[in-house]
């Protein structure tokens, strides 16, 4: 049994604290929100505040606020706890409280109206001292069989190429459906293309699942495609074309 | 009942024969190879042959060969034929048999390997008559229920639309995978947000989908990720930060 205190009241929060009241091995005590209100669906399940001189005593307090507001309530935090927040891109050494630290970062795209599988999700951990690394991980394996010990140099790293696969590939997706929408075919004729593209390099590297005209080095197809591009297009289809081409 | 002749022995014809020999609705009754061991595999199922004089009757000629081959192979069919092609960049003009002309375009990225599920792929169409486009839809719908009408223009700029969902896509993967294996950490760990990515946008337009620090504008993680990368990423990530920044 482990219980945690969850800090937050946005989407991280909100997915957590659904999955930690879904386990019959975590016991959540308690949510705390500056404001109240955003975690008020949970109020039937948990202990709610938004008073830290409140908090109730647990094994770890897990902080899932944005970026910028994590040094400073992490400072807030007195005593030897275990502090650890869930973003990708701030380092352990933000953390502020007094006690011990570490992370914990579900390293997934989450939105507050799409239920969550936690079961597919990969959890990211570090922490300082060794005893409270394996606490972590017997936390994250509770949620997930995808558990990964993991740097904070490593997640800096992991979190750039997060930003390539997620926010980089869709707006791939968008340009593809502005030029849909430019001539009026309906973008929904490339979803299935969408999903075979994420579901091939689960089989091979995105090396060999290469394909298209750049990979061909088909000049006369990129000149005609080029030419249905407005300047803006034109400018990273060239680009990324010269870069699948340079291997 | 539509009776069909095949005219290639790559990715697309193989999965066309699968699927057409599959249907109760299709006869299949020849397939054409150049090089006839390329389609072996369907020796027991349908009769073969690499010679053009050969060619038995049926309603629809299919030329699923490379782009540039396909002026040259439809130019020796002889008679008021039905001859469509399956390319996407290929207009219906570039058909240079005397007869009748149409497209029966499945707009997906086939491997050998990988079976692939008809009933998921959109097949886009197109011919000269309306006699024409009526068997191909019906064609079409044996096969998958995802049909539609598309133009040899729409049909062109769904296809660079297709390289940025598709090819562009696979290359943000391959930036992520190299830039996991630079810092060794496990690029699987990357494979459900990937998967997410996808089905997202299966819910939400593109637009609404876009996360990151790009739309954030956050300028200090922006720039943090920009030192951990090398020259050429650089550049990419500069101008696709740009581009998401400008709508």
């Amino acid at each position: 049994m482990i219980t945690a205190v969850l800090l937050g009241g946005g989407n991280v929060a909100h997915h957590l604290a659904e999955a930690f009241l879904a386990s019959k091995d975590i016991i959540l005590k308690q949510l705390y929100a500056r404001n109240a209100t955003s975690v008020a669906k949970f109020q039937h399940d948990v202990s709610i505040t938004d008073d830290l001189n409140l908090l109730e005593e647990a094994d770890v307090y897990i902080i899932a606020i944005s970026d910028d507001a994590i040094g400073d309530l992490s400072h807030q935090l007195f005593g030897n706890k275990l502090v650890v927040h869930t973003s990708g891109s701030v380092s352990m050494d933000s953390l502020e409280n007094e006690g011990r630290k570490g992370i914990f970062y579900p390293l997934q795209s989450f939105s507050k109206t799409k239920p969550v599988d936690f079961s597919e999700i990969p959890i990211c951990i570090e922490a300082e001292n060794s005893k409270d690394l394996e606490l972590l991980e017997k936390l994250a394996y509770y949620i997930s069989p995808k558990v990964y010990k993991i740097s904070s140099d490593q997640r800096s790293k992991l979190h750039v190429a997060a930003v390539f696969v997620n926010n980089f590939t869709n707006h791939m997706y968008k340009i593809g459906n502005d030029i849909c929408k430019q001539y009026d075919v309906p973008f929904e004729v490339l979803l299935p293309l969408i999903k075979e593209t994420a579901a091939k390099i689960e089989e091979v590297s995105p090396n060999e699942a290469q394909t298209g005209p750049a990979k061909r080095n088909d000049q006369e197809t990129i000149q005609r495609h080029l030419n249905l591009l407005d300047t803006k297009q034109q400018e990273i289809y060239q680009l990324i074309t010269k870069s699948i081409q340079n291997g």
